[in-house]
């Protein structure tokens, strides 16, 4: 395939890379994948991608096949990742970022004298390596605008020697790089209407605490406990995609329990008290009856995650695995939440103390399986805690 | 390009389609794109396409450039799209679906004896068409799954006379067949990812008016006729776009509203109707400090849609332009949907009646500029009323 004269076979070839582009999704496994595709095309030991944000480009994913299979430091190599590039004429990257030109060069140490750009020697030097031949293509998207750079280095022969990019090879990387261009746009965009969804039920479901005294950082930090028990639980991503977007609604039913009953500051009575469980079907009656998995889920969750493993809890004071499997897995960080968080009518308890009475309450209040995976797991479970309190203090 | 000997030149414009195709995000505007290239690609005078659904394929999309640029009655044609066949080998595109094999057929009239397949002639002759040769090809997502069928309907020579198709294009088109079916693979995805974003917006905004009478069905409405008003004041497709998502939480705010002023049966005193004002501004805190334009959207609706034209609306009294845009344009569908329904103190007023009391306030409570965009839409504003009031009886 990666015969010159076959050329009919290398445009196959390409074909088939560009549906294998279009169909990843996810961009960190596309990046790599575009990568890994244009190298194994042209036979280059190296590679990197850079993307256009705002007045620079940002170095956002690399391959190197000597160092990456080599003994030598990664940490070293990884530390470039993410580093910032000014869009400008003076590295090779940039150059062609501005002017959209095809950069075939022979060897990275010896560029012609009347060139702009000049080769930075720092990342060879700190890693030992020795950059030859660089080809260097735009990412372009097919309404001509510029999102990136696809830079291949080393071409390698039969004996893994470097030698240059054959000239025959530009068109066919350039084509390569619109696929990769496309792919990247529609990967970004899928995940920019993810966001924006996930937003948007944070928000909501937030507003529908608006009346309570639980918070948007409540919900983040169920749903961070909740995707992480799951994970440990071995849920499938799919199932913890949809925890995700479902975990936040929990509490949407408590929009029809009367203020007289949320906002009351004292103790409830026992008929506050009933009003009060009817947020899990009013929860369910708000969620249910939709088409989607992900409604079907919430509802789920808002429905069962105030039962009891031992029978005791409600609305139905159902037992053991009669209770959704979801909704006795949210049941947990929602009291670990609420435990170590403060309340009107009580503090924060230290985390320690908090795990201590979820262990007590396994078989009675959670599934013992959930309180397994939720000890399993308290590292994570206390870096959600940090990095959520941590955010809330921007946030709100 | 057409030159089946410049197959270089065939295989390159190969690439050319798979990058437009994945770049059309639109799922009707992706199968004309389709049809159209891949015609054009074999220059075949017709073609149709066939997506998989539950035990079926439907028929989804058709050109025909004869019976297209011709006299002929086009609601014959129309006719067929969205008709379903069986997946099963007796028709041409059921045995592709079915086998996964390509069909490459001289004459649709003459077909070997000993295939399972025929040829219905209906269409032809209802339309005055003679279907000689057919390509029909599966449409595989890389998974391997067949997610539908490509018919391509008699090749042409140079004199627009009937030829069958060449051999050497039968891989050429599943290839272009593959890349179609990622992308219609990809631009459904896509659509439904919209969709449930649209849902939980609806869902979750009709649950914040749980503790109101207002419904899921007056959030559509008002939604369905600020996007028909947004139309006739040619805002671009973009900005529809964010409305359609944004005007639906117009009234989030309510949340913060107390039952005591949100629920009263009867005349509200001056002291109450100053709270139940507050929905705007807390629907502004609610919805604000986002990064995303359908937050900032949203949130200038909630804050403005109730300020009016001459100053005497609130929160904050603004008068003409100093009202930002959208909250001027949703103030008017707001009032108009509450005009025609029932409510506990006032029956529904008659359409035409609800359009003259918007007149009057031309000026006054309105933009005069939007009250003749919804002058100048009442028909369709009359649709979104009538398709919206009939959606509501199987929905609630």
């Amino acid at each position: 395939m990666k015969n010159l004269n076959d050329f009919t076979g290398l445009l196959h070839h390409l074909n088939r890379i560009g549906i294998a582009l279009s169909s990843e999704k996810d961009l960190n496994r596309l990046l790599d994948l575009i990568l890994r595709e244009a190298r194994s095309f042209v036979q280059a030991d190296a590679g990197s991608l850079f993307l256009k944000q705002g007045e620079g480009l940002i170095f956002i994913a690399a391959q190197n096949e000597t160092l990456d299979s080599g003994e030598r430091d990664k940490k070293v190599q990884a530390n470039y990742l993410g580093s910032f590039l000014p869009l400008s004429k003076e590295s090779i990257a940039g150059y062609v970022a501005v002017t959209g030109e095809v950069l075939n060069i022979l060897d990275a140490y010896h560029l012609p004298p009347e060139v702009s750009y000049r080769f930075f020697r720092t990342f060879d030097e700190e890693n030992h390596y020795r950059t030859f031949s660089i080809l260097a293509v735009p990412l372009r998207i097919p309404e001509g605008e510029i999102i990136g750079v696809l830079q291949l280095i080393n071409a390698l022969n039969e004996k893994k020697e470097p030698i240059s990019f054959h000239e025959s090879f530009e068109e066919l990387v350039c084509s390569l790089a619109s696929q990769a261009a496309v792919a990247i746009r529609n990967a970004m965009l899928l995940e920019e209407i993810q966001q924006a969804h996930l937003d948007t039920i944070f928000r909501l479901s937030k507003a529908a605490e608006y009346r309570d005294e639980d918070t948007e950082v409540h919900l983040r930090r169920v749903t961070g406990y909740t995707m992480v028990i799951s994970g440990k639980l071995g849920l499938s991503s799919e199932e913890i995609g949809l925890l995700k977007y479902a975990a936040p609604m929990h509490d949407i039913g408590k929009l029809g329990v009367p203020d007289s009953v949320l906002l009351k500051p004292g103790k409830l009575t026992p008929e506050e008290f009933e009003q009060m469980k009817r947020h899990t079907l009013i929860g369910a009656k708000i969620l249910e009856g939709s088409d989607q998995k992900l409604f079907q889920v919430a509802k789920e969750i808002a429905l069962s995650h105030h039962e009891k493993f031992n029978g005791t809890g409600y609305p139905y004071g159902l037992k053991g695995e009669e209770i959704p499997f979801y909704g006795r897995i949210v049941a947990l960080p929602d009291v670990f939440d609420a435990l170590t968080s403060k309340r009107v009518y009580k503090p924060a308890f230290p985390v320690e103390q908090a795990v201590e009475m979820i262990r007590e309450e396994s078989g009675k209040h959670f599934d013992p399986v959930v309180v397994k995976a939720f000890l399993d797991s308290l590292e994570e479970i206390q870096q959600v805690k940090n990095r959520e309190d941590q955010s809330s203090v921007t946030i709100i």
